[in-house]
């Protein structure tokens, strides 16, 4: 996919609020859509779209059809809110946004955690999260052996998906290396990439995944040799994540490391809240803030708004439109680096809306 | 196992050293033992035994048969220090410490991390992960999908190993608070168990593991009720342990989460090589710091050794020999608080010997 701009056009964007506090997030980045400067010749259309918990218990389905469908035939583009785990077993239900990733062929998963001058510590990388197989492939089976139950879960890792992942965490490496030499807003020299695995213990698996990504670089040297090839076992990962995450530029990782390591990541900046990602396919990207539905603090009008903001700025950026996504990430980054209108989990006192107005101020 | 002090006794202690550090820092273990008091009634035997990635090389073989039934037929306990990941993957060559664990038995892997003073973020917690099962049975197989690889690795999960690792964990928590009332040298006011897992995902599996642990604590309130249970997703226990580490006390997982959050845990505390743990079964138990080989460092005699001492001290603890564990704990700590004679890993200038003679000093 390209980033140039394309024509001036109509979207039309699917909106999938879930649960929780994604029913309060979303409207943000549908207000921050609206308000773009006409100069950009976009105008949006939104559909309302439904999954979730909820909507689980309201209808027997988590995840319905026609929010697929619509999504596939409709939209150009969505984003997602958040959805709610029961804290129990619940028989027929299963995770709509996971299912929604391997739905629409959405194969990374790619989380950008960016320290703000002033904002904690400094750190400025992306994960780059496989998100169609490892143990999210959801094939478990539970039998009985010798009167206890044992229960086994597959971990998948196939060359096909670890080769368009590492293609792609490659591509997005080369691009930030392109950024920084306009913009030299960043902490990092030069572009990297780290690999992540555990293949110390899990030889083949995380092994095919790992060989593949190292492959891939070594036989398209004149492209990606700019590029620094690193490899970390997952433990070892988070430990130095820790420790010195100024290191890590772009972190490619299966899809259960990803998940972990960009939790770990948003520690780093202080808040979940903060985090965005962008759920990409070869035709397709749903916007979706790291958070989940946030239980304790629905419906006090608190919601850091941020995340999702920041994610309708990758959705755009990913279906192939960087200025306007630009301005959008701007805005943000000027909120925060005044750091005076800001939610709770930021150790402000102000609203959900207050945050967004003072985006869309900045805009 | 009871933690009373046994009767005075010749104690037999294995020496597994393994690769680079893990060489430099075990002496460390063996001199702080010879070194105990009399008033404890303990004299040691040691047994210098092979296992390695450099072993591997000389011999073909890893873990050699001989070093394990050394261990079952001659030892009480023992120590094991770090073996080297080959960079890429080697035929015939698997880790010796996982194999080690399973060969043994030794079910649960139990890691302490807490803050002593002056030193990173007040933490006080132990993460107790399960050691024989999980992704880390390596049964793994590559298979050839329309002219692709694809591989595929088995995460076992079963009753009775969820319910054993419940079942120390919990009495760990229990212990815990004992000393805990005696003390007051904890930043915990009462024990919580906190069951790790990812089963808004892996309901089968994981959720196998949570529903025995919850279903133990549950049937021996009696027992257990003292100790809050409570649950979290793996990502966002890892989001949790960074923001505020000070709400965990006993923390129980699968193996691979239990690798993951030890290091992460580490970080916390400022230094892997602070880091503690013992392998422990119902026969035997094996000390080990958490560090790896660290072949950057090798052979300058600056690694850090206080996580073998401490790994040590928890051997003797495993093995029924609460005081002169809680003697060593003790001079380390001192050594720590002080904060003088540290390895460069804490910022000091000191050696693996000079911190040796510091804690000897102590005891
Ligand atoms: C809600 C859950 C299934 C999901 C995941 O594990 O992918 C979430 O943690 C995330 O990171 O988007
Ligand atoms: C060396 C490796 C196999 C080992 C593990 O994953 O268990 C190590 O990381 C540990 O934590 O002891």
């Amino acid at each position: 996919r390209a980033y140039s701009t394309a024509a001036p056009k109509k979207l039309t964007i699917g909106l999938i609020p879930g649960d929780g506090i994604g029913k309060e997030v979303i409207p943000a980045g549908q207000q921050v859509l609206q308000a773009l400067p006409s100069k950009y010749g976009l105008t949006f259309d939104f559909m309302n779209l439904k999954a979730g918990f909820e909507e689980f218990k309201n209808t027997g389905v988590a995840l319905p059809d026609e929010t697929v469908q619509t999504l596939k035939t409709k939209c150009d583009g969505a984003l997602f809110g958040a959805v709610s785990s029961p804290t129990h077993k619940v028989k027929g239900y299963s995770s709509p946004i996971v299912a929604l990733r391997k739905k629409m062929g959405l194969y990374a998963n790619v989380r950008p955690v960016k320290w703000v001058q002033g904002q904690g510590i400094p750190v400025d990388m992306v994960i780059v999260r496989e998100n169609t197989e490892d143990l999210y492939i959801k094939e478990e089976r539970i039998f009985n052996r010798n009167g206890e139950k044992v229960a086994e879960a597959i971990k998948r890792i196939s060359e096909k998906a670890s080769w368009k992942i590492g293609k792609i965490a490659l591509e997005i490496a080369l691009r930030r290396q392109k950024v920084r030499e306009q913009t030299s807003d960043s902490i990092h020299k030069s572009a990297s990439l780290t690999v992540v695995h555990k293949s110390n213990v899990l030889s083949v698996s995380d092994g095919l995944f790992r060989e593949t990504i190292s492959n891939l670089y070594k036989q398209d040297l004149a492209k990606y040799g700019s590029v620094e090839y690193k490899e970390q076992i997952v433990d070892s990962m988070v430990y130095k994540m820790f420790r010195e995450p100024q290191i890590f530029d772009v972190v490619v990782a299966p899809n259960l490391y990803g998940d972990i390591l960009s939790d770990g990541a948003a520690a780093l900046v202080g808040s979940l809240g903060l985090v965005a990602s962008a759920n990409v396919g070869d035709n397709f990207v749903i916007g979706e803030p790291t958070h989940g539905s946030a239980p304790d603090i629905q419906g006090k009008g608190i919601a850091n708004p941020i995340a999702t903001i920041r994610s309708t700025a990758m959705m755009l950026e990913f279906m192939g439109y960087p200025e306007p996504a630009a301005q959008i990430m701007a805005a943000v980054d000027a909120n925060l680096k005044e750091n005076k209108i800001t939610t709770p989990d930021l150790g402000g006192k102000s609203s959900t809306t207050d945050v967004v107005e003072d985006v869309l101020r900045r805009l």
